[in-house]
């Protein structure tokens, strides 16, 4: 064993999986050092270099020396044992693929409960809005988380009070005989450790979600919600979801900054309008204003919204699989009109298929994602293997 | 005079102008067969036509021909000065050059009122919305017509129940001192004849838009609103004002009508939004997410989108006029945006300009009515003189 190893060891870390559960020790989410050093060189590299920095006394980095000393890997999976929870790192069958659209995907993620993350999160729609919402948003949050998870699409959302708690509450569902709900289930991605009880009303839901659905963090176990880690943490709800749907939301909130990372994701979003003298409407009708929210009012319109994402909700059967096959007949309408060549606007491609733009753009930004069409500056065209 | 002149003579008509009144009496307003005529050979020549074939026995033009012996233009000008109306005809000063714009302009208008029809039709914003308004349409109809009447936009609209009864009562505010109220006015479009109270409860209403504002009707004193007249009245109100905004309407409704016309000639038009359970939103909410409306929650953002039709608030000044003069700096901007020869989609010049499309949609809307802009089957070009 070299010098190097035996100091790696003595954190705990001896592979790219325990340098990523190291990495999520010594640095915050979407750190912008930490994320270059690990894109660049690996984890467990990068973790490497940091121990030699400490060896050598550097003043490099100290932000993650500082925290250094807490790192021991090793107990984290122990730890990660003890309170239920599973770690998940890129790679794994688990790993949920759409939060690597992100710039700074998590260095790792724990989650607690039965739900498959990666399968939740190709489904899943986040259902969001402002803590402070009103009986009508919460009785819209649920009537469209409850349609939603009925439907097949788990509810996304951050077990906030709320919006955030009715739409889990809904999704959840009345259990059947076996005490198992019969929707798709929910995940609720937290802004602290997952074996952390914030807020502190929610423990009663935070326990079913973990027992029926998953409560997800890339913050440790043990570890608080801090104020910067909510809006970290949105970013994971807004990528871990095939669309975002804002109830909710004051002109200032973080609930639009959700919604602001789906569309830069090229996700669609929904926002329901209400009064026009209602704070907690002003951030929808601001986002629907802005034609970055599509408005609805119904669980239907939700529905054909992110429906249009792909008809993937079924389990991939036998027989070769083809790009497009699982396109509903709205996406590959706009798919057909576009060429590989002759790049095309949304607005021109809207008036071909005779849709909406919103549902174009929407439809467009999934082509882009599973690699059918391309934007380029001129316009979008269609991208052949 | 010929026996064809002392026939027209005995209809009382002798002139475009007595030929357009008597078309008003026989012909529905947008009747396919006298449009036809009347745009052919004139309004006199084709009355002239119409006695002929009386004369003759002719089976032809039947409909008219049932009501050619009501015709007496020559007492029609005088029913009209005897109840306080003048009438207009293409031509006239006062003509509103905005109805030109629609497929069938009226054949004649009766105005009553002290307010200049074709200033008002220029400067106004119609305020439209659903006659079993909910008290929150009605507060809004009366916040954004007081807001718009206060900014120099006259208000038109129907004088129906509800909505429009709220906006037209807006419009007019306190009276003055001196009698008269100090807003822009408003314009109340009948479905019936100018002399007549339609609906009944509106006496006073009515005889205060009269005093103050501009009543007016394409049906000729002493008709009765028959139904269809109601539909054929809310093309007027879409074509005689430079924006339609959308208080409350239920999904089928004649004032969705009213914003559809609108949409097509290109006139920007606005939404409010409400509960998603209130029935009469239903009607704002699907224009919005149709996207031929705009969403708009306040007086303000009425203005800013309706402003944008250039600043021709002001009465023209000396000097010689340019085409663009009186573009407002985001019109301006749209127009810049655009080049001669090569066309760019709406999507582009948003991109460019930093605004949203429906802003743009609305902009190249104003610029191709004043002949600045034109589509073309692959986007928008610049029109220079």
């Amino acid at each position: 064993m070299t010098s190097a190893s035996a100091r790696l060891s003595g954190y705990g870390v001896h592979d790219e999986r325990t340098a990523r559960v190291a990495w999520a020790r010594v640095a915050e989410p979407a750190d912008d050092q930490a994320l270059r050093w690990i894109t660049e060189r690996g984890a467990l590299v990068a973790f490497a270099d940091l121990v030699e920095h400490a060896a050598a006394g550097s003043g490099q980095a100290e932000r993650f020396l500082l925290r250094l000393p807490e790192v021991r890997a090793d107990r984290d999976l122990e730890i990660a044992e003890r309170i239920g929870a599973r770690i998940l790192t890129p790679g794994d069958a688990e790993w949920p693929a759409e939060l690597d659209d992100l710039l700074a995907p998590p260095w790792c993620l724990w989650v607690r409960g039965p739900l498959d993350l990666a399968d939740a999160s190709t489904r899943g729609v986040a259902v969001v809005g402002a803590r402070a919402a009103t009986s009508y948003g919460e009785h819209l949050a649920g009537q469209i988380a409850a349609s939603l998870a009925a439907r097949g699409f788990p509810v996304v959302s951050g077990a906030a009070f709320g919006i955030d708690a009715a739409a889990h509450w809904a999704a959840l569902g009345e259990p059947s005989s076996d005490g198992q709900s019969e929707g798709a289930g929910t995940v609720a991605y937290l802004a602290c450790g997952v074996d952390q009880v914030y807020p502190r009303a929610h423990h009663s839901l935070l326990r079913r979600i973990s027992e029926e659905g998953a409560v997800v963090s890339e913050i440790p176990p043990g570890c608080a919600p801090l104020k910067h880690r909510f809006l970290l943490r949105n970013r994971l709800i807004a990528a871990g979801s095939r669309g975002t749907v804002l109830i909710e939301a004051g002109l200032r909130s973080g609930a639009r900054a959700t919604v602001g990372m789906a569309a830069a994701l090229g996700r669609p979003v929904a926002a329901v309008p209400g009064s026009v003298f209602s704070a907690v409407s002003a951030g929808c009708h601001a986002e629907i204003r802005d034609q970055r929210a599509v408005l609805v009012t119904d669980p239907a319109e939700v529905i054909e919204l992110m429906g249009a994402m792909g008809s993937d909700l079924s389990p991939a059967s036998g027989g070769q699989a083809r790009p497009g096959d699982d396109l509903t007949p709205q996406v590959r309408k706009i798919y057909d009109g576009l060429q590989p060549r002759r790049a095309r606007s949304a607005e021109d491609l809207a008036r071909r298929a005779g849709l909406g733009l919103s549902h174009v753009l929407a439809s467009l930004g999934e082509l882009q994602l599973v690699g059918m069409a391309d934007r380029r500056a001129d316009g979008w065209v269609k991208v052949t293997s």
